[in-house]
């Protein structure tokens, strides 16, 4: 009976994209009890977000779920995910930041993490960050995750102890692909577009890595685009 | 006239407390232009911290101002200063972290003055922790802050570079108390009790922290008490 009560927890941020997705199915193939955190920022396609996020913490039949508003994102400004003034890129990946760029939000998301890791108990967060092939975002890199791992473990309690995954973080999209029908990851039930929420649009910055590593892993996208 | 466009901004997170008060008076005494941000996270005490920021806000002539609203540690709970199920110890400061804890909460507000900090363009933020003399909060350490400086410049953009200020993180309550005046901090204006909003309580860890000081400077306290 006790045995529920001492398997090792995981938070597990989870945005509905196929990344993060995959990400929590392995920590719970690794033997975690998932705790799903979904983040509504007011990005311009959270309620397909969170409809996918939904989905997905029901087929992976989680412990416990938190469905977090977070105003700041819009009162900041200065991202194409959050600012609909700014348009979002179609036009194709370029090199450097992008517009879409949202001013140090993993480190938001894991210190809210990491307050909920200290609460409940957990040993592990788990993000979905990708280095390379990916959109050039500082805050998805591994030496930064680490260092925030560190800063996370000095300023909480002395018996909070938590390792930050990232079960990603060198992959490239193909093999995301793959490894997420490894894992018999629901890709149909994923959202990644940055712009519309009906069907994906195919052409932002999200779209089109996503698409990319469908083709090199040669196999079909499930979702509908326009 | 453009003097001001280059003169350098400082992020500084006020509750409206003594401590972080005479931190922005600091950092404006040494040539900052003050961004002045404030966190509602539904506290007990919040109208009165409000209050206390805004006036505090007026008299230091701040360039720019955030209020923002944090549904998340009311979402959490697990601390009497948002749990209202959980009362505020008034017996007197103990050893350990006491229940008035909030998992993280400095990193989250870290977090949040880094993106302000990454769009405004400023250099430096500001935090009124005291590592002694306080409240045994692991987010308020020296070693924790350093390390979050660094997470913070590993998860921003390369031209984003931020230092961490934490003018007081040395200093005894007495010793801010003396320096406060010695910066005229207007100490009427500040708010420090955890329990009321009318008059402070003197008894609950905050106040007692803050009497103490007043007593040892051999200063008396101009805010009323109960």
């Amino acid at each position: 009976m006790n045995l529920e009560k001492n398997r090792k927890k995981a938070v597990c941020i989870m945005s509905g994209g196929m990344d993060s997705t995959l990400g929590a199915y392995m920590m719970k193939k690794e033997g975690y009890e998932i705790i799903a955190v979904h983040f509504n920022y007011d990005q311009r396609t959270e309620a397909k977000e969170l409809e996918a996020f939904k989905k997905i913490a029901a087929a992976l039949d989680v412990k416990e779920q938190y469905i977090l508003d977070l105003e700041f994102f819009k009162q900041l400004g200065a991202s194409a995910l959050t600012d609909k003034s700014i348009d979002v890129p179609t036009g194709g990946v370029q090199e450097g930041i992008p517009v879409t760029y949202v001013p140090f939000r993993n480190g938001i998301f894991l210190s809210m993490a990491a307050a909920i890791a200290e609460k409940e108990g957990a040993e592990a967060i788990a993000i979905g960050v990708v280095e390379e092939d990916s959109s050039g975002y500082p805050d998805c890199r591994e030496d930064y995750i680490t260092a925030m791992q560190n800063a996370i473990n000095l300023g909480t309690k002395e018996s909070t102890n938590i390792t930050i995954k990232m079960p990603l973080v060198h992959l490239k999209k193909s093999e995301i692909v793959t490894k997420a029908l490894e894992y018999k990851v629901p890709l149909e039930l994923t959202w990644s577009c940055y712009k519309n929420e009906e069907k994906a649009c195919g052409v932002c910055d999200s779209c089109r890595l996503r698409l990319r590593g469908f083709e090199t892993a040669g196999v079909e996208d499930p979702i509908a685009y326009v």
